[in-house]
């Protein structure tokens, strides 16, 4: 019987890869810029919000719609609490976007290259993807996109790993045109000029994904949010773990939130430090394509990445590499501290200088 | 044109109503016995893990398999590594089990009544649903759920809301005769005289969730897991969100894990006022079916669940009440602390006491 015994699973479970994602080292002593974390600490406040917990907050289950934390995004933000919905991480919103939207004969769009989980959580619901190329500028595809007419459109706006943006009226063009819900996934506005989040005052289809991971500091808390009109996350809701946000999560993302000073800081650092980078890697050659994010993708003269990537690695210093078509010849670069990013430029520029032959 | 827009949804999302979890009330000086935490605050190694957090594990992403918790899990159970996934609790694996597994032609059975979230989990994946009705014994109806031969059957056990408790016998018969995935969702296991864990030895197609909400009041911090076999597993985690558990909930669930000490010390003092509670509750004409769990299910003489539920409400004491076909006559009760069920008897008594004619 055995040999004869069906898979337990889906078969579009079996077909599936699953998504990698970036390496997570155990060591400390690493130069880490390859998943885009901040490269300062959380705010101060966010660790004494954490230090100040009892044993009854653990206890007991959180709020379903984790409250505090809302509260305080809304606050920030100038919405309604009922604007905001809490997800565990920013994964964990577009996992309630797919689940909600897509299914067979319910497409889902987005550009490419880019975030390539769309591509894994489209295929768990089984749906039609339609991914419309960039140019190698990545100016949106406005209306390629709207062509596509999806159920579900994603627009990583700033994208990974390009770290361009497109401006706002390109995407308010965009919702314009679509009849289905359009994500604009900001898990790196706070490190642009623009935002889109006056779109979502403006269309009931818009949602507006932010994460406290790149800007806060706080990847390893697991907190993102979305922005919509109220109408449109009830929907949302409804496909949410009941408890989907800890309590710790909650208490502590909503002290990161309130600190806008400690958040603007640290942001402003990064945005120095990029222009800084980004010089002294065109400098060395590369072409770097203009960022809004807290990361660069920059393209060795030669496209010799690979080589680069694994002479930074033997060196202790990880970056991110995507063996696949149009990136394999780039490296996603992200914005460290000065030193880290002197150590890097420092280092690339040792692994390209000609050997003595 | 708005008057003929479809909806936004897939329509069996527009068709759900959406899981309602149970009360959770900011007050702190609420008796609260309706949602099955625990009676008793965690470890105080927890505690201490918490506090010692600093902002570089809050920073960095976190280990996508919570390796820190799953080795302590591990240790604990005598099991490797490889036979645990964790999930941002036991929600998270009941999710994970459905996208992986159900779909339309790929049913999903289960014996009713039971925990709610199975039909609504169910419903999302349009997956058809075989329900078993348990008898007034809630003994395991083991060839009916054998006949329905679905590719997803799950078991409470012990059951919510009832707090009774198939065999391990029973569930290994059950097992023997599927081909698809068991669960067997020992969520409130560690108050029973038994467990199904070693089921998972002889069978890859069984798995058994567990939780440290309950048995290590954490209900706070999502954290549960999944035992089974490394191939079941893998497959599970195709569908999980990249980072399902955050790094603070890795490292205290690790911390209370260990403390197997407190555990099982907080455990038996729920278990002896288990026993007084069903005692005291028959004393006043209950009826109590025996419970392998931290709770118990109470029918009032002449099934007037409705109004004692009521008039605990409005006495600061919350118990769980479901409106529904064969539980609306009954009152599920967290068992809590020995204070908190003498004022639950207490004022029971006299909510019962025949009014003066």
């Amino acid at each position: 019987m055995a040999a004869f015994r069906m898979s337990l699973f889906r078969p579009a479970i079996d077909a599936l890869d699953g998504y990698v994602p970036g390496e997570q080292p155990d060591q400390r002593d690493v130069v880490k810029l390859n998943t885009n974390e901040n490269a300062y600490p959380p705010s101060p406040r966010a660790l004494e919000a954490l230090r100040a917990i009892d044993a009854e907050l653990l206890r007991r289950y959180p709020h379903p719609a984790a409250d505090e934390f809302r509260q305080s995004a809304a606050t920030v933000l100038g919405v309604e609490p009922g604007w905001i919905l809490a997800g565990n991480g920013s994964d964990d919103l577009l996992t309630m976007l797919m689940r909600a939207v897509a299914a067979p004969g319910r497409a889902v769009a987005y550009p490419v290259p880019t975030y390539v989980l769309y591509r894994t959580l489209a295929a768990m619901q089984e749906a039609p993807v339609v991914e419309v190329p960039f140019d190698d500028a990545y100016a949106l595809p406005v209306d390629a996109l709207a062509c596509a007419a999806a159920e579900l459109t994603i627009v990583a706006n700033p994208n990974s790993p390009s770290g361009t943006a497109a401006p706002p009226d390109a995407l308010e063009a965009l919702a314009a045109q679509l009849d289905g819900v359009l994500v604009v996934d900001e898990a790196y506005a706070e490190f642009a000029d623009r935002t889109a989040l006056d779109l979502v005052r403006r269309s009931d289809r818009v949602v507006v994904l932010r994460t406290l991971s790149k800007s806060h500091g706080l990847a390893g808390l697991r907190l993102g949010y979305a922005v919509a009109q109220p109408r449109l996350l009830a929907g949302l809701a409804k496909v949410k773990d009941s408890y989907n946000v800890d309590a710790v999560a909650a208490r502590v993302g909503a002290a990161a939130m309130r600190d806008v000073d400690h958040t603007r800081g640290t942001v402003a650092r990064i945005r120095e430090a990029r222009s800084r980078l980004a010089a002294a890697l065109a400098g060395l050659g590369f072409h770097v394509w203009p960022s809004q994010a807290n990361f660069l993708l920059a393209r060795p003269p030669g496209g010799d990445a690979r080589r680069l990537y694994d002479g930074l690695r033997s060196r202790g210093i990880l970056v991110r590499y995507f063996d696949e078509p149009r990136l394999a010849d780039a490296l996603r670069i992200t914005v460290g501290t000065e030193a880290q990013n002197e150590r890097l430029t420092g280092t690339l520029a040792a692994l390209m200088r000609p050997r003595p032959s």
